[in-house]
């Protein structure tokens, strides 16, 4: 292999690339970023075995040529330098040129490396998938839809199924889950499908989307998403984006939903998250819990932690229906829940003291979070 | 105590006393804060019993009133929690007032803490210096005094002295030195002072001097420093900062700079610089080693990891006398001398491979680093 490629778009290639490269891989040859130079472009392959990351650097780019290759090929380059090395290559141009055993010789202005490369051959191929299950969404709107769930996902591997999210697509609407059986997030939106795709056990690690959500650009541009039995490929223009994903079954979420409310409040989501963040300083006893109480228009959150001291807060309810309630949560649970809704009010629904309550945007229905008390009152 | 405080002016106080108090004391008093309220000012302290800092709020500034003493006293009170609710309180004003048992209540808006403080008797008392050895500078200079030099200062505790900045005036001239045996920083610069002022063996510990750094605010302001024989005082408007002094004598390192040169050469701080930062990256074998060598009218400098690979960088000099040398060195002390540097063009003297070489900007004395070099030719 010998090119001659633009430094800003190796650049940023080898930075989105190396974001699926893990240090701390057993397999060596996955430690390296694998360069490909066809006929048509440059492709630069990432890949921790669980998320694979390609990105193609095409020859040309509004009239401005990005790469010549000179010699067709494949090499492996260890991340770790390579990366350091493309951030900090002093010329516009970079020649990257395979010599023998593998040894990569790279040039830009006055600077020489001579770098020891891996056989691209041992490289692990990425599956080809078949394009059945496919369908679009914006960018900008699927980076939203991960935030306000992914979050909510176990990190405990007791249950490696609540490692994931669960993906959900019927009638072109799509709904992400995540729970880790103490609170759940729910969030819903209309997609680009064809009528007869849809699938409803697609359960993808969270770490896998949380890498996506940071790869993506904030844009309205369309992405396809493609889901198979094991994995789910996501095309965002010229990156690829590949994830394994969880076996098993995601359980019902639904049934656990309360349908009725005894105690129904309108509050605004600002002062409510400002308040639990004050209360929460005090609440570090691990199990980090305030209690609410209601009393009439208003609602008392306290906090106790009793070498440190105590809190009090007290925060208008715009609106407050049904029977007083008295009930403790953890602080955590409540302030991710309220960090990721983008409405001024939220409505929160109780069904006693040690009943899930709900939490939602008091202005659509799109997201939903839960989240289980803990018994002290 | 019992006073009503203007949170933004709390808030900066408690920010700056803060970062003197360390959460691994042994002693239980000082992982709190002081506070204190006169008639005149509230008062507040933190410490870690190597550097301490107060800072005073006045009663009122440009018509502004920022304190209402409503009863003298003083507090102690955990700096953990009380920065934190400080940062956090909603209202713009926030009432402190001591209960019985140091329980202190912090009212600020719908907000309310009870918070566990310390007998203020318990905490120690600061050192009252006698202003003899006094003189002015401005923060700025002085900022730069400690950036350009205390990098240098050993972290080693095998000497301990060597973890202190020498710091001696002179004529009304100060000067720092940092060395850690391997590299040597020293940086001068005319100060007023009165002509019987001079001291040649105050060595401040390096961290102290980096929080200083940290704290003073960039600006032309003149700050006034005290020496005395164990401790050291700056006092930068309302902000007071104290360390102690180390004890021992520190080195005579001037006998070290050497006064002739064999080779000297002139050349563009940053394109040697950047050259250097790239062959420090295939120098991670712990000793950072790269090599340079002259070669007519540039130099080449090359570094080497066996497994990994090797690299080749060309640097034009300016200007060029005297034999031609090969010589190796630490890539990092000779990156930290040259990121110090404002200097377009650093001057170079070589005195053989095996002697310390000096690294200058051109264009004035107040600056030298100095480098030993490896053994490797």
């Amino acid at each position: 292999m010998h090119i001659v490629v633009d430094r800003d778009a190796l650049r940023e290639a080898v930075n989105q690339v190396a974001k699926a490269v893990s240090s701390r891989t057993t397999i060596p040859i996955l430690t390296g970023i694998k360069l490909t130079a066809t006929h048509e472009e440059c492709i630069l392959t990432g890949s921790d075995s669980d998320i694979s990351i390609q990105v193609s650097i095409p020859q040309q780019v509004d009239d401005k040529e990005l790469i010549k290759v000179v010699k067709l090929g494949s090499i492996v380059l260890p991340a770790k330098y390579f990366t350091e090395i493309v951030k900090k290559l002093p010329a516009e141009q970079i020649e990257i040129e395979v010599l023998d055993n593998e040894v990569t010789n790279i040039r830009s202005g006055s600077a020489e490396f001579n770098l020891n490369g891996l056989n691209a051959e041992e490289y692990p191929r990425l599956p080809q998938l078949e394009e059945d299950q496919v369908f679009s969404i914006s960018a900008q709107l699927l980076k939203g839809l991960i935030r306000q769930t992914s979050f909510a996902v176990s990190t405990q591997e007791s249950r490696p199924i609540l490692t994931g999210v669960l993906i959900k697509l019927e009638d072109g609407q799509l709904t992400l889950v995540a729970t880790d059986s103490h609170r759940l997030a729910r969030r819903s939106a209309q997609v680009e499908a064809n009528q007869d795709t849809r699938f409803d056990n697609i359960v993808v690690p969270g770490r896998s989307l949380n890498e996506l959500q940071r790869i993506l650009e904030d844009q309205e541009e369309p992405v396809q998403i493609v889901m198979t039995n094991n994995q789910m490929l996501v095309k965002a223009g010229r990156l690829l984006f590949l994830s394994r994903l969880l076996e098993g079954t995601y359980p019902d979420t639904d049934r656990i939903i309360p349908t009725s409310s005894k105690t129904t409040l309108q509050i605004g989501t600002k002062a409510l998250l400002s308040a639990i963040e004050r209360a929460s300083l005090l609440a570090r006893d691990g199990k980090h819990v305030v209690k609410l109480s209601t009393q009439e228009d208003r609602i008392q959150i306290t906090s106790n932690t009793p070498e440190v001291g105590q809190v009090f807060e007290h925060v208008q309810v715009h609106h407050i229906t049904g029977e007083e309630v008295q009930i403790a949560f953890n602080a955590k649970f409540m302030l991710d829940a309220l960090r990721v809704i983008d409405s001024g009010e939220v409505t929160i629904q109780f069904t006693g003291a040690l009943s899930p309550f709900v939490i939602k945007p008091t202005d659509h229905e799109h997201l939903l979070h839960l989240i289980l008390p803990v018994r002290t009152y």
